[in-house]
């Protein structure tokens, strides 16, 4: 016991800092290290097992909605960046700048992308000739680099991993159409895969992508209260058509400027899903994602016949298609537990002489610590539907404890209790106003997340905060 | 007739321009386009989707090989980079250089990565302490740049796509055997993935990686005789080790060195599986890494049934794991011939009102334009197997074309016509010295490819070129 100790004290707990906590876990969980590039984090093995994982689910649904994936230059002419007014303003501020290629100075500085709608909307106004030629989805897996003052691995950093959809289409209501389909994939895949309950609206103005008409996004809770944007899916309109020039012959045989929107998520949401899941021992991986579904840990394996027993048992689980591996390091058996938990793995299953005699393994889930214990026979079938009853446990966990801390407001009194008090989110009706929102964010500190796409409540009365009619039900929060 | 013979008329032959035939394929099959980036390419969907498929069958073999994923940052301090002297000698040239970050000028420069040696090396010096930490054996996906005067699709670009292997041994026998591996990995994967036989050999101490103690690698011959070299793996040796200071406990207690490895191929293997199968009509892929593998042709599809059983067919080839689309657009049926010849789509399937009749299909093999009929009982297994044998005949056909155009040379005199006339390999005793290697580069525009791993002949008499005593047997060839 005093090594389990030992051990657990190496991260902080999160009622004594949240902060220390995340930054404790992702350390021990060996899933990055900080790079000698400021600001760029190593997304080590077992983090980037998670992004594989992550990206295996997400491409199948891109593609079963009907995008293909294409890669386009990291490099982007400083002329290109400036073709879309807001579009620049937006990002212009967080851009490297290449000017120096081989021996020779560039007559142009190049921008590495902050994002790609720029690059790729210059090959769309060659590519799109006529309606034959949409809609036109593609998405994108890449790094991108946008240079950050202060940065947290997973959570901001200058550069990170993400997909980038963008798409082109003959008419707004299209448009419209892929931006929210995008939405709801987003919060299909947040839910069932990544066990996080989201709230999906849209973004106020102040608060919407540099260059697009509209913003929705996914909001989740994480445990310290405060709100992580998952994802986003932007309705573009005809800004960038305009500015890049991209029309089409209509099926009327007009030249038409086209409709397009581009979405996108990181590896940020990697840390979602540790600061939504976690706990004071660790991680606790969503089975979807991790890596390691399933450890097998034998218990004295000088015993004879336990550690063949035991690899023949990993075999037959991995063979089932449920991702196994075995502790046969040499350090003791509490230590592996403890690394069991520290990262997240979802079921540890133990087996020692005793099981050996019974014909048994105990199984240990991570998310309640419950043990079972379970025949050889039929094990792998068990072991996946155990898998599923975390996964739809982790799920219904997260949502009891967001919903708990979503506070609706009337009134400015009740507002402040929320954020400084609740330590939650607010939902509140709201004018719809860029002042207001300023204010609010300068007097709690918390930000508008979004307007609910799912709550169809008529929204009467004031604004929570300056009184002026509402015309929209809020969510507020402070955020990553 | 005539629309067939316009459409192929966009292609330049093979014969009259076999440089121009390439460009032109690669752009009518709709692979990729030229970006406004100087020396930068967009990968359209038809040609990525070949990497993805390159992607996973790859990728499946670095995990069985005990490998795995991680992402290091793409920017690289100037000092990292300045670390291994022949390195920095071999890369510095050709380095993009960010020297602005947002509205900040940088202190020290930034190197987009050309290769990840040096910033994998400053990590590895934290994570191995001791022979446990050892073997480490991770892979990146990524993108490089290197900042090129002449560039062409997939050849040579300035940024390309990637795979990237750097592996850390305890002995210089576990370097060199795990360099071997690779270099085996890559050459079983070229053939039996890409269909596309390859020479597996040493590099000249010219030729070899900037920073390595040996380089092997795999090299295979276009249909023009050129050579392009395919993939390479590098041992290391100590030299990143000494120049980063990674050293590691052994089991004998004492501070040592670690060796390392290195291996990577790219996006480069694209233009070389079009330039090894390709013929007059267009492209010709490897049925493992055709994005599409049989394309369903209805003929006459206003006939009453024959859509319904095209897309009924599709549908039930597509379940069987088949890549298999229908073809649907407005374009004649013949249009639609040649657009799959273009694509190089391995197998088409045309049914009509005759072929509805009978519960038949025609197949027409894309590399032997065979027209074979076959009953809709059991059709799946059968193209499952037509597949087959078209990646075995088109295997078959690049070797037999390649053997015929390796020419040994005893004299210099059967040296230059192997390499004028043959326009093919040389195969020769050498004497293994760079001023040689030098001076029939300059006279013959041949550069030495490799010294071949699989051929055990006894090497005697002299040097083909200088007459000094021959040491290897070396394969020379003017290359890509």
């Amino acid at each position: 016991m005093a090594k389990k100790k030992e051990f657990v004290e190496h991260i902080t707990s999160q009622a004594e800092d949240f902060s220390r906590w995340y930054t404790d876990v992702i350390k021990n969980a060996d899933m990055v290290d900080y790079s000698d590039v400021k600001g760029c984090m190593v997304i080590k093995p077992y983090g980037y097992g998670i992004w594989e994982l992550i990206q295996k689910e997400m491409d199948a649904r891109f593609k079963a909605t009907g995008h293909k994936n294409a890669y386009f230059p990291m490099l982007i002419p400083e002329s290109l960046l400036m073709k879309e007014a807001e579009h620049v303003e937006g990002f212009a501020p967080e851009v490297a700048w290449v000017t120096q290629g081989g021996t020779e100075p560039l007559q142009e500085r190049l921008a590495i992308r902050p994002t790609s709608e720029t690059i790729i909307c210059s090959m769309y106004s060659r590519w799109v000739q006529s309606y034959r030629d949409l809609p036109l989805k593609l998405n994108q897996w890449c790094s991108v680099l946008r240079w950050e003052k202060t940065t947290r691995p997973f959570l901001r950093t200058s550069e990170f991993l993400w997909q980038e959809g963008h798409t082109v289409h003959e008419t707004q209501a299209e448009a419209e159409e892929e931006t929210m389909r995008m939405i709801r994939v987003y919060k299909e895949f947040a839910e069932n895969v990544l066990a996080i309950p989201v709230i999906a609206g849209q973004k106020s103005e102040k608060e919407k992508f540099a260059g697009a008409d509209h913003t929705y996004t996914m909001e989740a809770m994480m445990l310290d209260g405060r709100a992580l944007q998952m994802g986003t899916s932007h309705n573009l309109g005809q800004n960038f058509a305009k500015g890049f020039d991209i029309k089409y012959l209509s099926r009327e045989g007009k030249q038409e400027y086209v409709w397009q929107t581009s979405w996108g998520t990181s590896t940020r949401m990697i840390g979602g899903l540790i600061m939504v899941h976690g706990d004071d021992r660790g991680l606790k991986l969503p089975p979807k994602v991790a890596p390691i579904q399933c450890m097998v840990i034998p218990v004295a394996a000088h015993k004879p016949g336990v550690l063949d027993k035991a690899r023949e048992l990993t075999a037959a689980l991995a063979a089932a298609g449920i991702r196994t591996e075995i502790d046969e390091r040499e350090q003791s058996v509490g230590w592996k537990f403890n690394d069991c938990e520290l990262r997240g793995i979802p079921v540890r299953i133990e087996l020692g002489p005793k099981d050996l005699e019974q014909g048994q393994v105990v199984a240990v889930r991570r998310d309640t610590f419950e043990k079972i214990t379970l025949p050889w026979e039929g094990l792998a079938e068990k072991i996946v539907s155990l898998l599923e009853d975390i996964h739809a446990n982790m799920f219904a966990m997260a949502k009891a404890y967001r919903d708990a801390k979503i506070f609706p407001a009337k009134n400015f009194d009740e507002f402040r209790k929320g954020i400084d008090e609740g330590k939650g989110f607010v939902r509140a009706p709201w004018c719809g106003e860029t002042a207001c929102e300023l204010e609010i964010k300068a007097e709690t500190g918390a930000t508008t997340r979004c307007m609910p796409l799912d709550e169809h409540e008529v929204v009467d009365g004031v604004c929570v905060h300056c009184g002026k009619p509402a015309k929209k039900i809020m969510y507020f929060g402070r955020s990553y």
